[in-house]
């Protein structure tokens, strides 16, 4: 008991000396020239490459540990740092730096009838704290985007990669050092005390944002406990509305990619909707397309049978639950809807918010989807898989946000930033 | 114990059907046009202007209740429903309908290389719950702005407004129904009962956001409990950097308006740093400014010296408690600091990043304080009486933000919206 006690306290010393370097880092950082952050962020990309042996070994130790603890090949695939996964980490890093700088920008001046000039600049939100669960590449792409937006990072990775998340904080680190930048611009918590993870979402003098890069339950976990904000991203149950005036090969198409193109992503369709009137035409050719991708279909009386009278089996019966499930595997609810606003009511009744898409080529309908369903993304005639910070063109994706306020949808560096208030002005004063 | 556990059921069960109703209701108010709702908020104007007896009556009755349990004349004073009072709200309800549409507004909008075209829109919240203390006024003010930004709004007025309050919602509600639109785009709580405001700061399933209008002491116990997000401003503890290069009379000006303009105001100044180099010439005269308001001087020893010599009087010495102080109140900190790079490490550790001011004709140094002080709104040549909502052109403010996600500093109809990404394709898909 009183040994717990005592490494609780080492625990919350170790981690307000980790946040009261991070916001005095923060602080350095925030003034550092787009410039010297692209050189920093180049020689951070070529020690990648010309350490990537001791780098990978260091992961072999932790892929190593993992198969002695059972973990499935899902995991060890996720953990492993591959020849491909160097090389993606060096692009992301090089794709970092060729963005923009966003901060500094200045916006919307105008001259104020009192005479002062108000606009917004944009400045960095300050210290940014990372949690993830087994990806190491994780700790390099959340570095870079937190030094290119000029916050000072804290990243605290999975304790299965431990020793790969080490070795890139002494990479990081050395980088850092030989820029003339201060090391504490990221910091790696390399302990596997779960304690830590507590005390970070609840730092709010040291911390402005907690980015969560894990599954749902990681999630709800930090939502239950945290104090500081945080930018989070739930689940992804996405629909896709086949309208009555849906052109039936852009339905087809975009359908198919929207359910089969990846099962596990966030943005993969989930529940297809399919307007009543146009049901009969679209329905078996679609069934079809997915009993050959050995999709299991669950459905509604409706659509059950439009979908044995055309041959589709096996088919399943949709139960309440299917209409709120991210299944993030092959497998695909399916409800017949009278119309553009019940389809708009499923959506807004058993959907995440996070991206829903409308096949149709009536204008009115597709400017009603547009302005009514209340998701991240809201997409019309192509695939919900779109929805992405690359796609997109944020050029990076630091996550996708379920949130209404701050960022909502993909995140990229815009996200980590803020916009203060400046007033330039001549002498005035308030009446 | 039965008893009160049932109640708790009660309030539980209350809130529950009244967030509902909120929901349902913000569905319906986020798709009306612009015209209906500037209508809608014309007929509340003339409403409190046809009902301001009726609506003094009821206030009447809680202050008489106030009175009766003691309360000071400032109190007092907050809670009543003068005439004037009254004029002030008609006309800012007219003031809120003359403000454009933030609902709908489409920016951004590019075409990726794929062909998808994408953007944002901006969008309503949802459902906005608004906790505020003794003033009635604020009932009606909150209502016309979540009215217009298209949102839902659950208010909860102080119980010593509780009359007052019932008779704003009836009258909301009342123009509402005759509008022809949801009566439970407005709701007020009018149940005395504490438990309430708990309820309503973790339904995290209807509503969105919580802006607290009140105290330090009301913020902090909510930012305690609340789950669901809060757009909170806690204190003001501004600065005026008087530099080596300001021009003497601007900052005589600035100092005296910011200080002593309004006291009790939250950009109101705190503490005055003045540079080394212009001290012995610009202190003498804000010291005898600030004596002949009768403020009351609390300074470092440098300061003390100075002061002491022009004959300034009588003046104590500032501990370290005083340079986080918001006095809200005639009492002034200053402080001799030998340059700008002193003040903004001032004003970035023991200030609130509220509003922040350096008076200087130095270009360089003006660039370097607008970029380097971490503060919601920071300001040039001009008071820091000049951050706020009216001021900056907002056009009506539902508080001040020192949060540095979703809204920073004036926050107005703007801060009750939300951006969600929209993409206009032709059957793209996924690669």
């Amino acid at each position: 008991m009183c040994v717990l006690r005592k490494q609780k306290m080492n625990i919350n010393c170790y981690m307000a000396d980790l946040g009261r370097r991070a916001r005095a880092a923060s602080r350095k950082i925030a003034r550092v020239s787009g410039a010297t952050k692209n050189v920093t962020l180049e020689q951070i990309a070529l020690a990648i490459q010309r350490e990537a042996d001791s780098l990978q070994q260091a992961n072999s130790r932790d892929v190593a540990r993992a198969r002695a603890h059972g973990r499935d090949a899902a995991f060890i695939d996720r953990l492993t740092l591959s020849d491909q996964v160097i090389i993606t980490m060096v692009e992301s890093v090089r794709q970092v730096a060729a963005l923009p700088d966003p901060i500094g920008e200045i916006t919307g001046m105008r001259t104020r009838p009192t005479g002062i000039q108000v606009g917004q600049m944009r400045v960095p939100l300050g210290v940014v704290g990372i949690i993830y669960e087994s990806r190491p590449n994780v700790t390099i792409d959340a570095a870079a985007l937190c030094l290119k937006s000029g916050n000072a990072a804290i990243l605290r990775g999975g304790s299965e990669a431990i020793e790969s998340n080490t070795a890139f904080a002494a990479l990081i680190s050395k980088v850092l050092y030989t820029s003339g930048l201060p090391r504490d611009v990221v910091q790696v918590i390399c302990t596997p005390d779960r304690a830590v993870v507590s005390k970070l979402i609840t730092m709010t003098e040291y911390v402005d944002v907690i980015v969560p890069r894990g599954g749902k339950r990681l999630i709800q976990k930090l939502m239950n406990e945290a104090r500081v904000p945080i930018i989070k991203h739930l689940d992804g149950v996405c629909h896709i509305y086949v309208d009555e005036s849906a052109d039936i090969n852009k339905a087809l198409k975009i359908c198919d990619n929207a359910k089969t193109n990846r099962y596990g992503t966030c943005n993969t369709m989930e529940t297809l909707l399919v307007a009543l009137g146009i049901a009969p035409t679209v329905l078996p050719l679609l069934g079809k397309l997915y009993q050959d991708k050995a999709i299991e279909l669950r459905v509604d009386p409706a659509a059950r049978t439009i979908l044995t009278n055309a041959g589709v089996k096996p088919i399943i019966d949709a139960t309440e639950a299917d209409w709120r499930t991210e299944y993030l595997a092959p497998v695909l609810a399916i409800k017949i809807v009278d119309g553009i606003d019940s389809a708009i009511e499923h959506i807004n009744t058993y959907g995440s918010a996070h991206t829903d898409a409308i096949v149709t080529e009536h204008y009115t309908r597709a400017m009603q989807f547009l302005s009514e369903v209340d998701s991240s993304s809201v997409i019309v005639n192509a695939s919900t898989r779109i929805a992405d910070g690359f796609e997109y063109g944020l050029g990076a994706e630091i996550g996708i946000s379920n949130d209404k306020l701050h960022a909502r949808g993909p995140v990229g560096l815009e996200g980590l930033t803020s916009l203060k208030y400046i007033v330039l002005g001549h002498g005035e004063v308030r009446q």
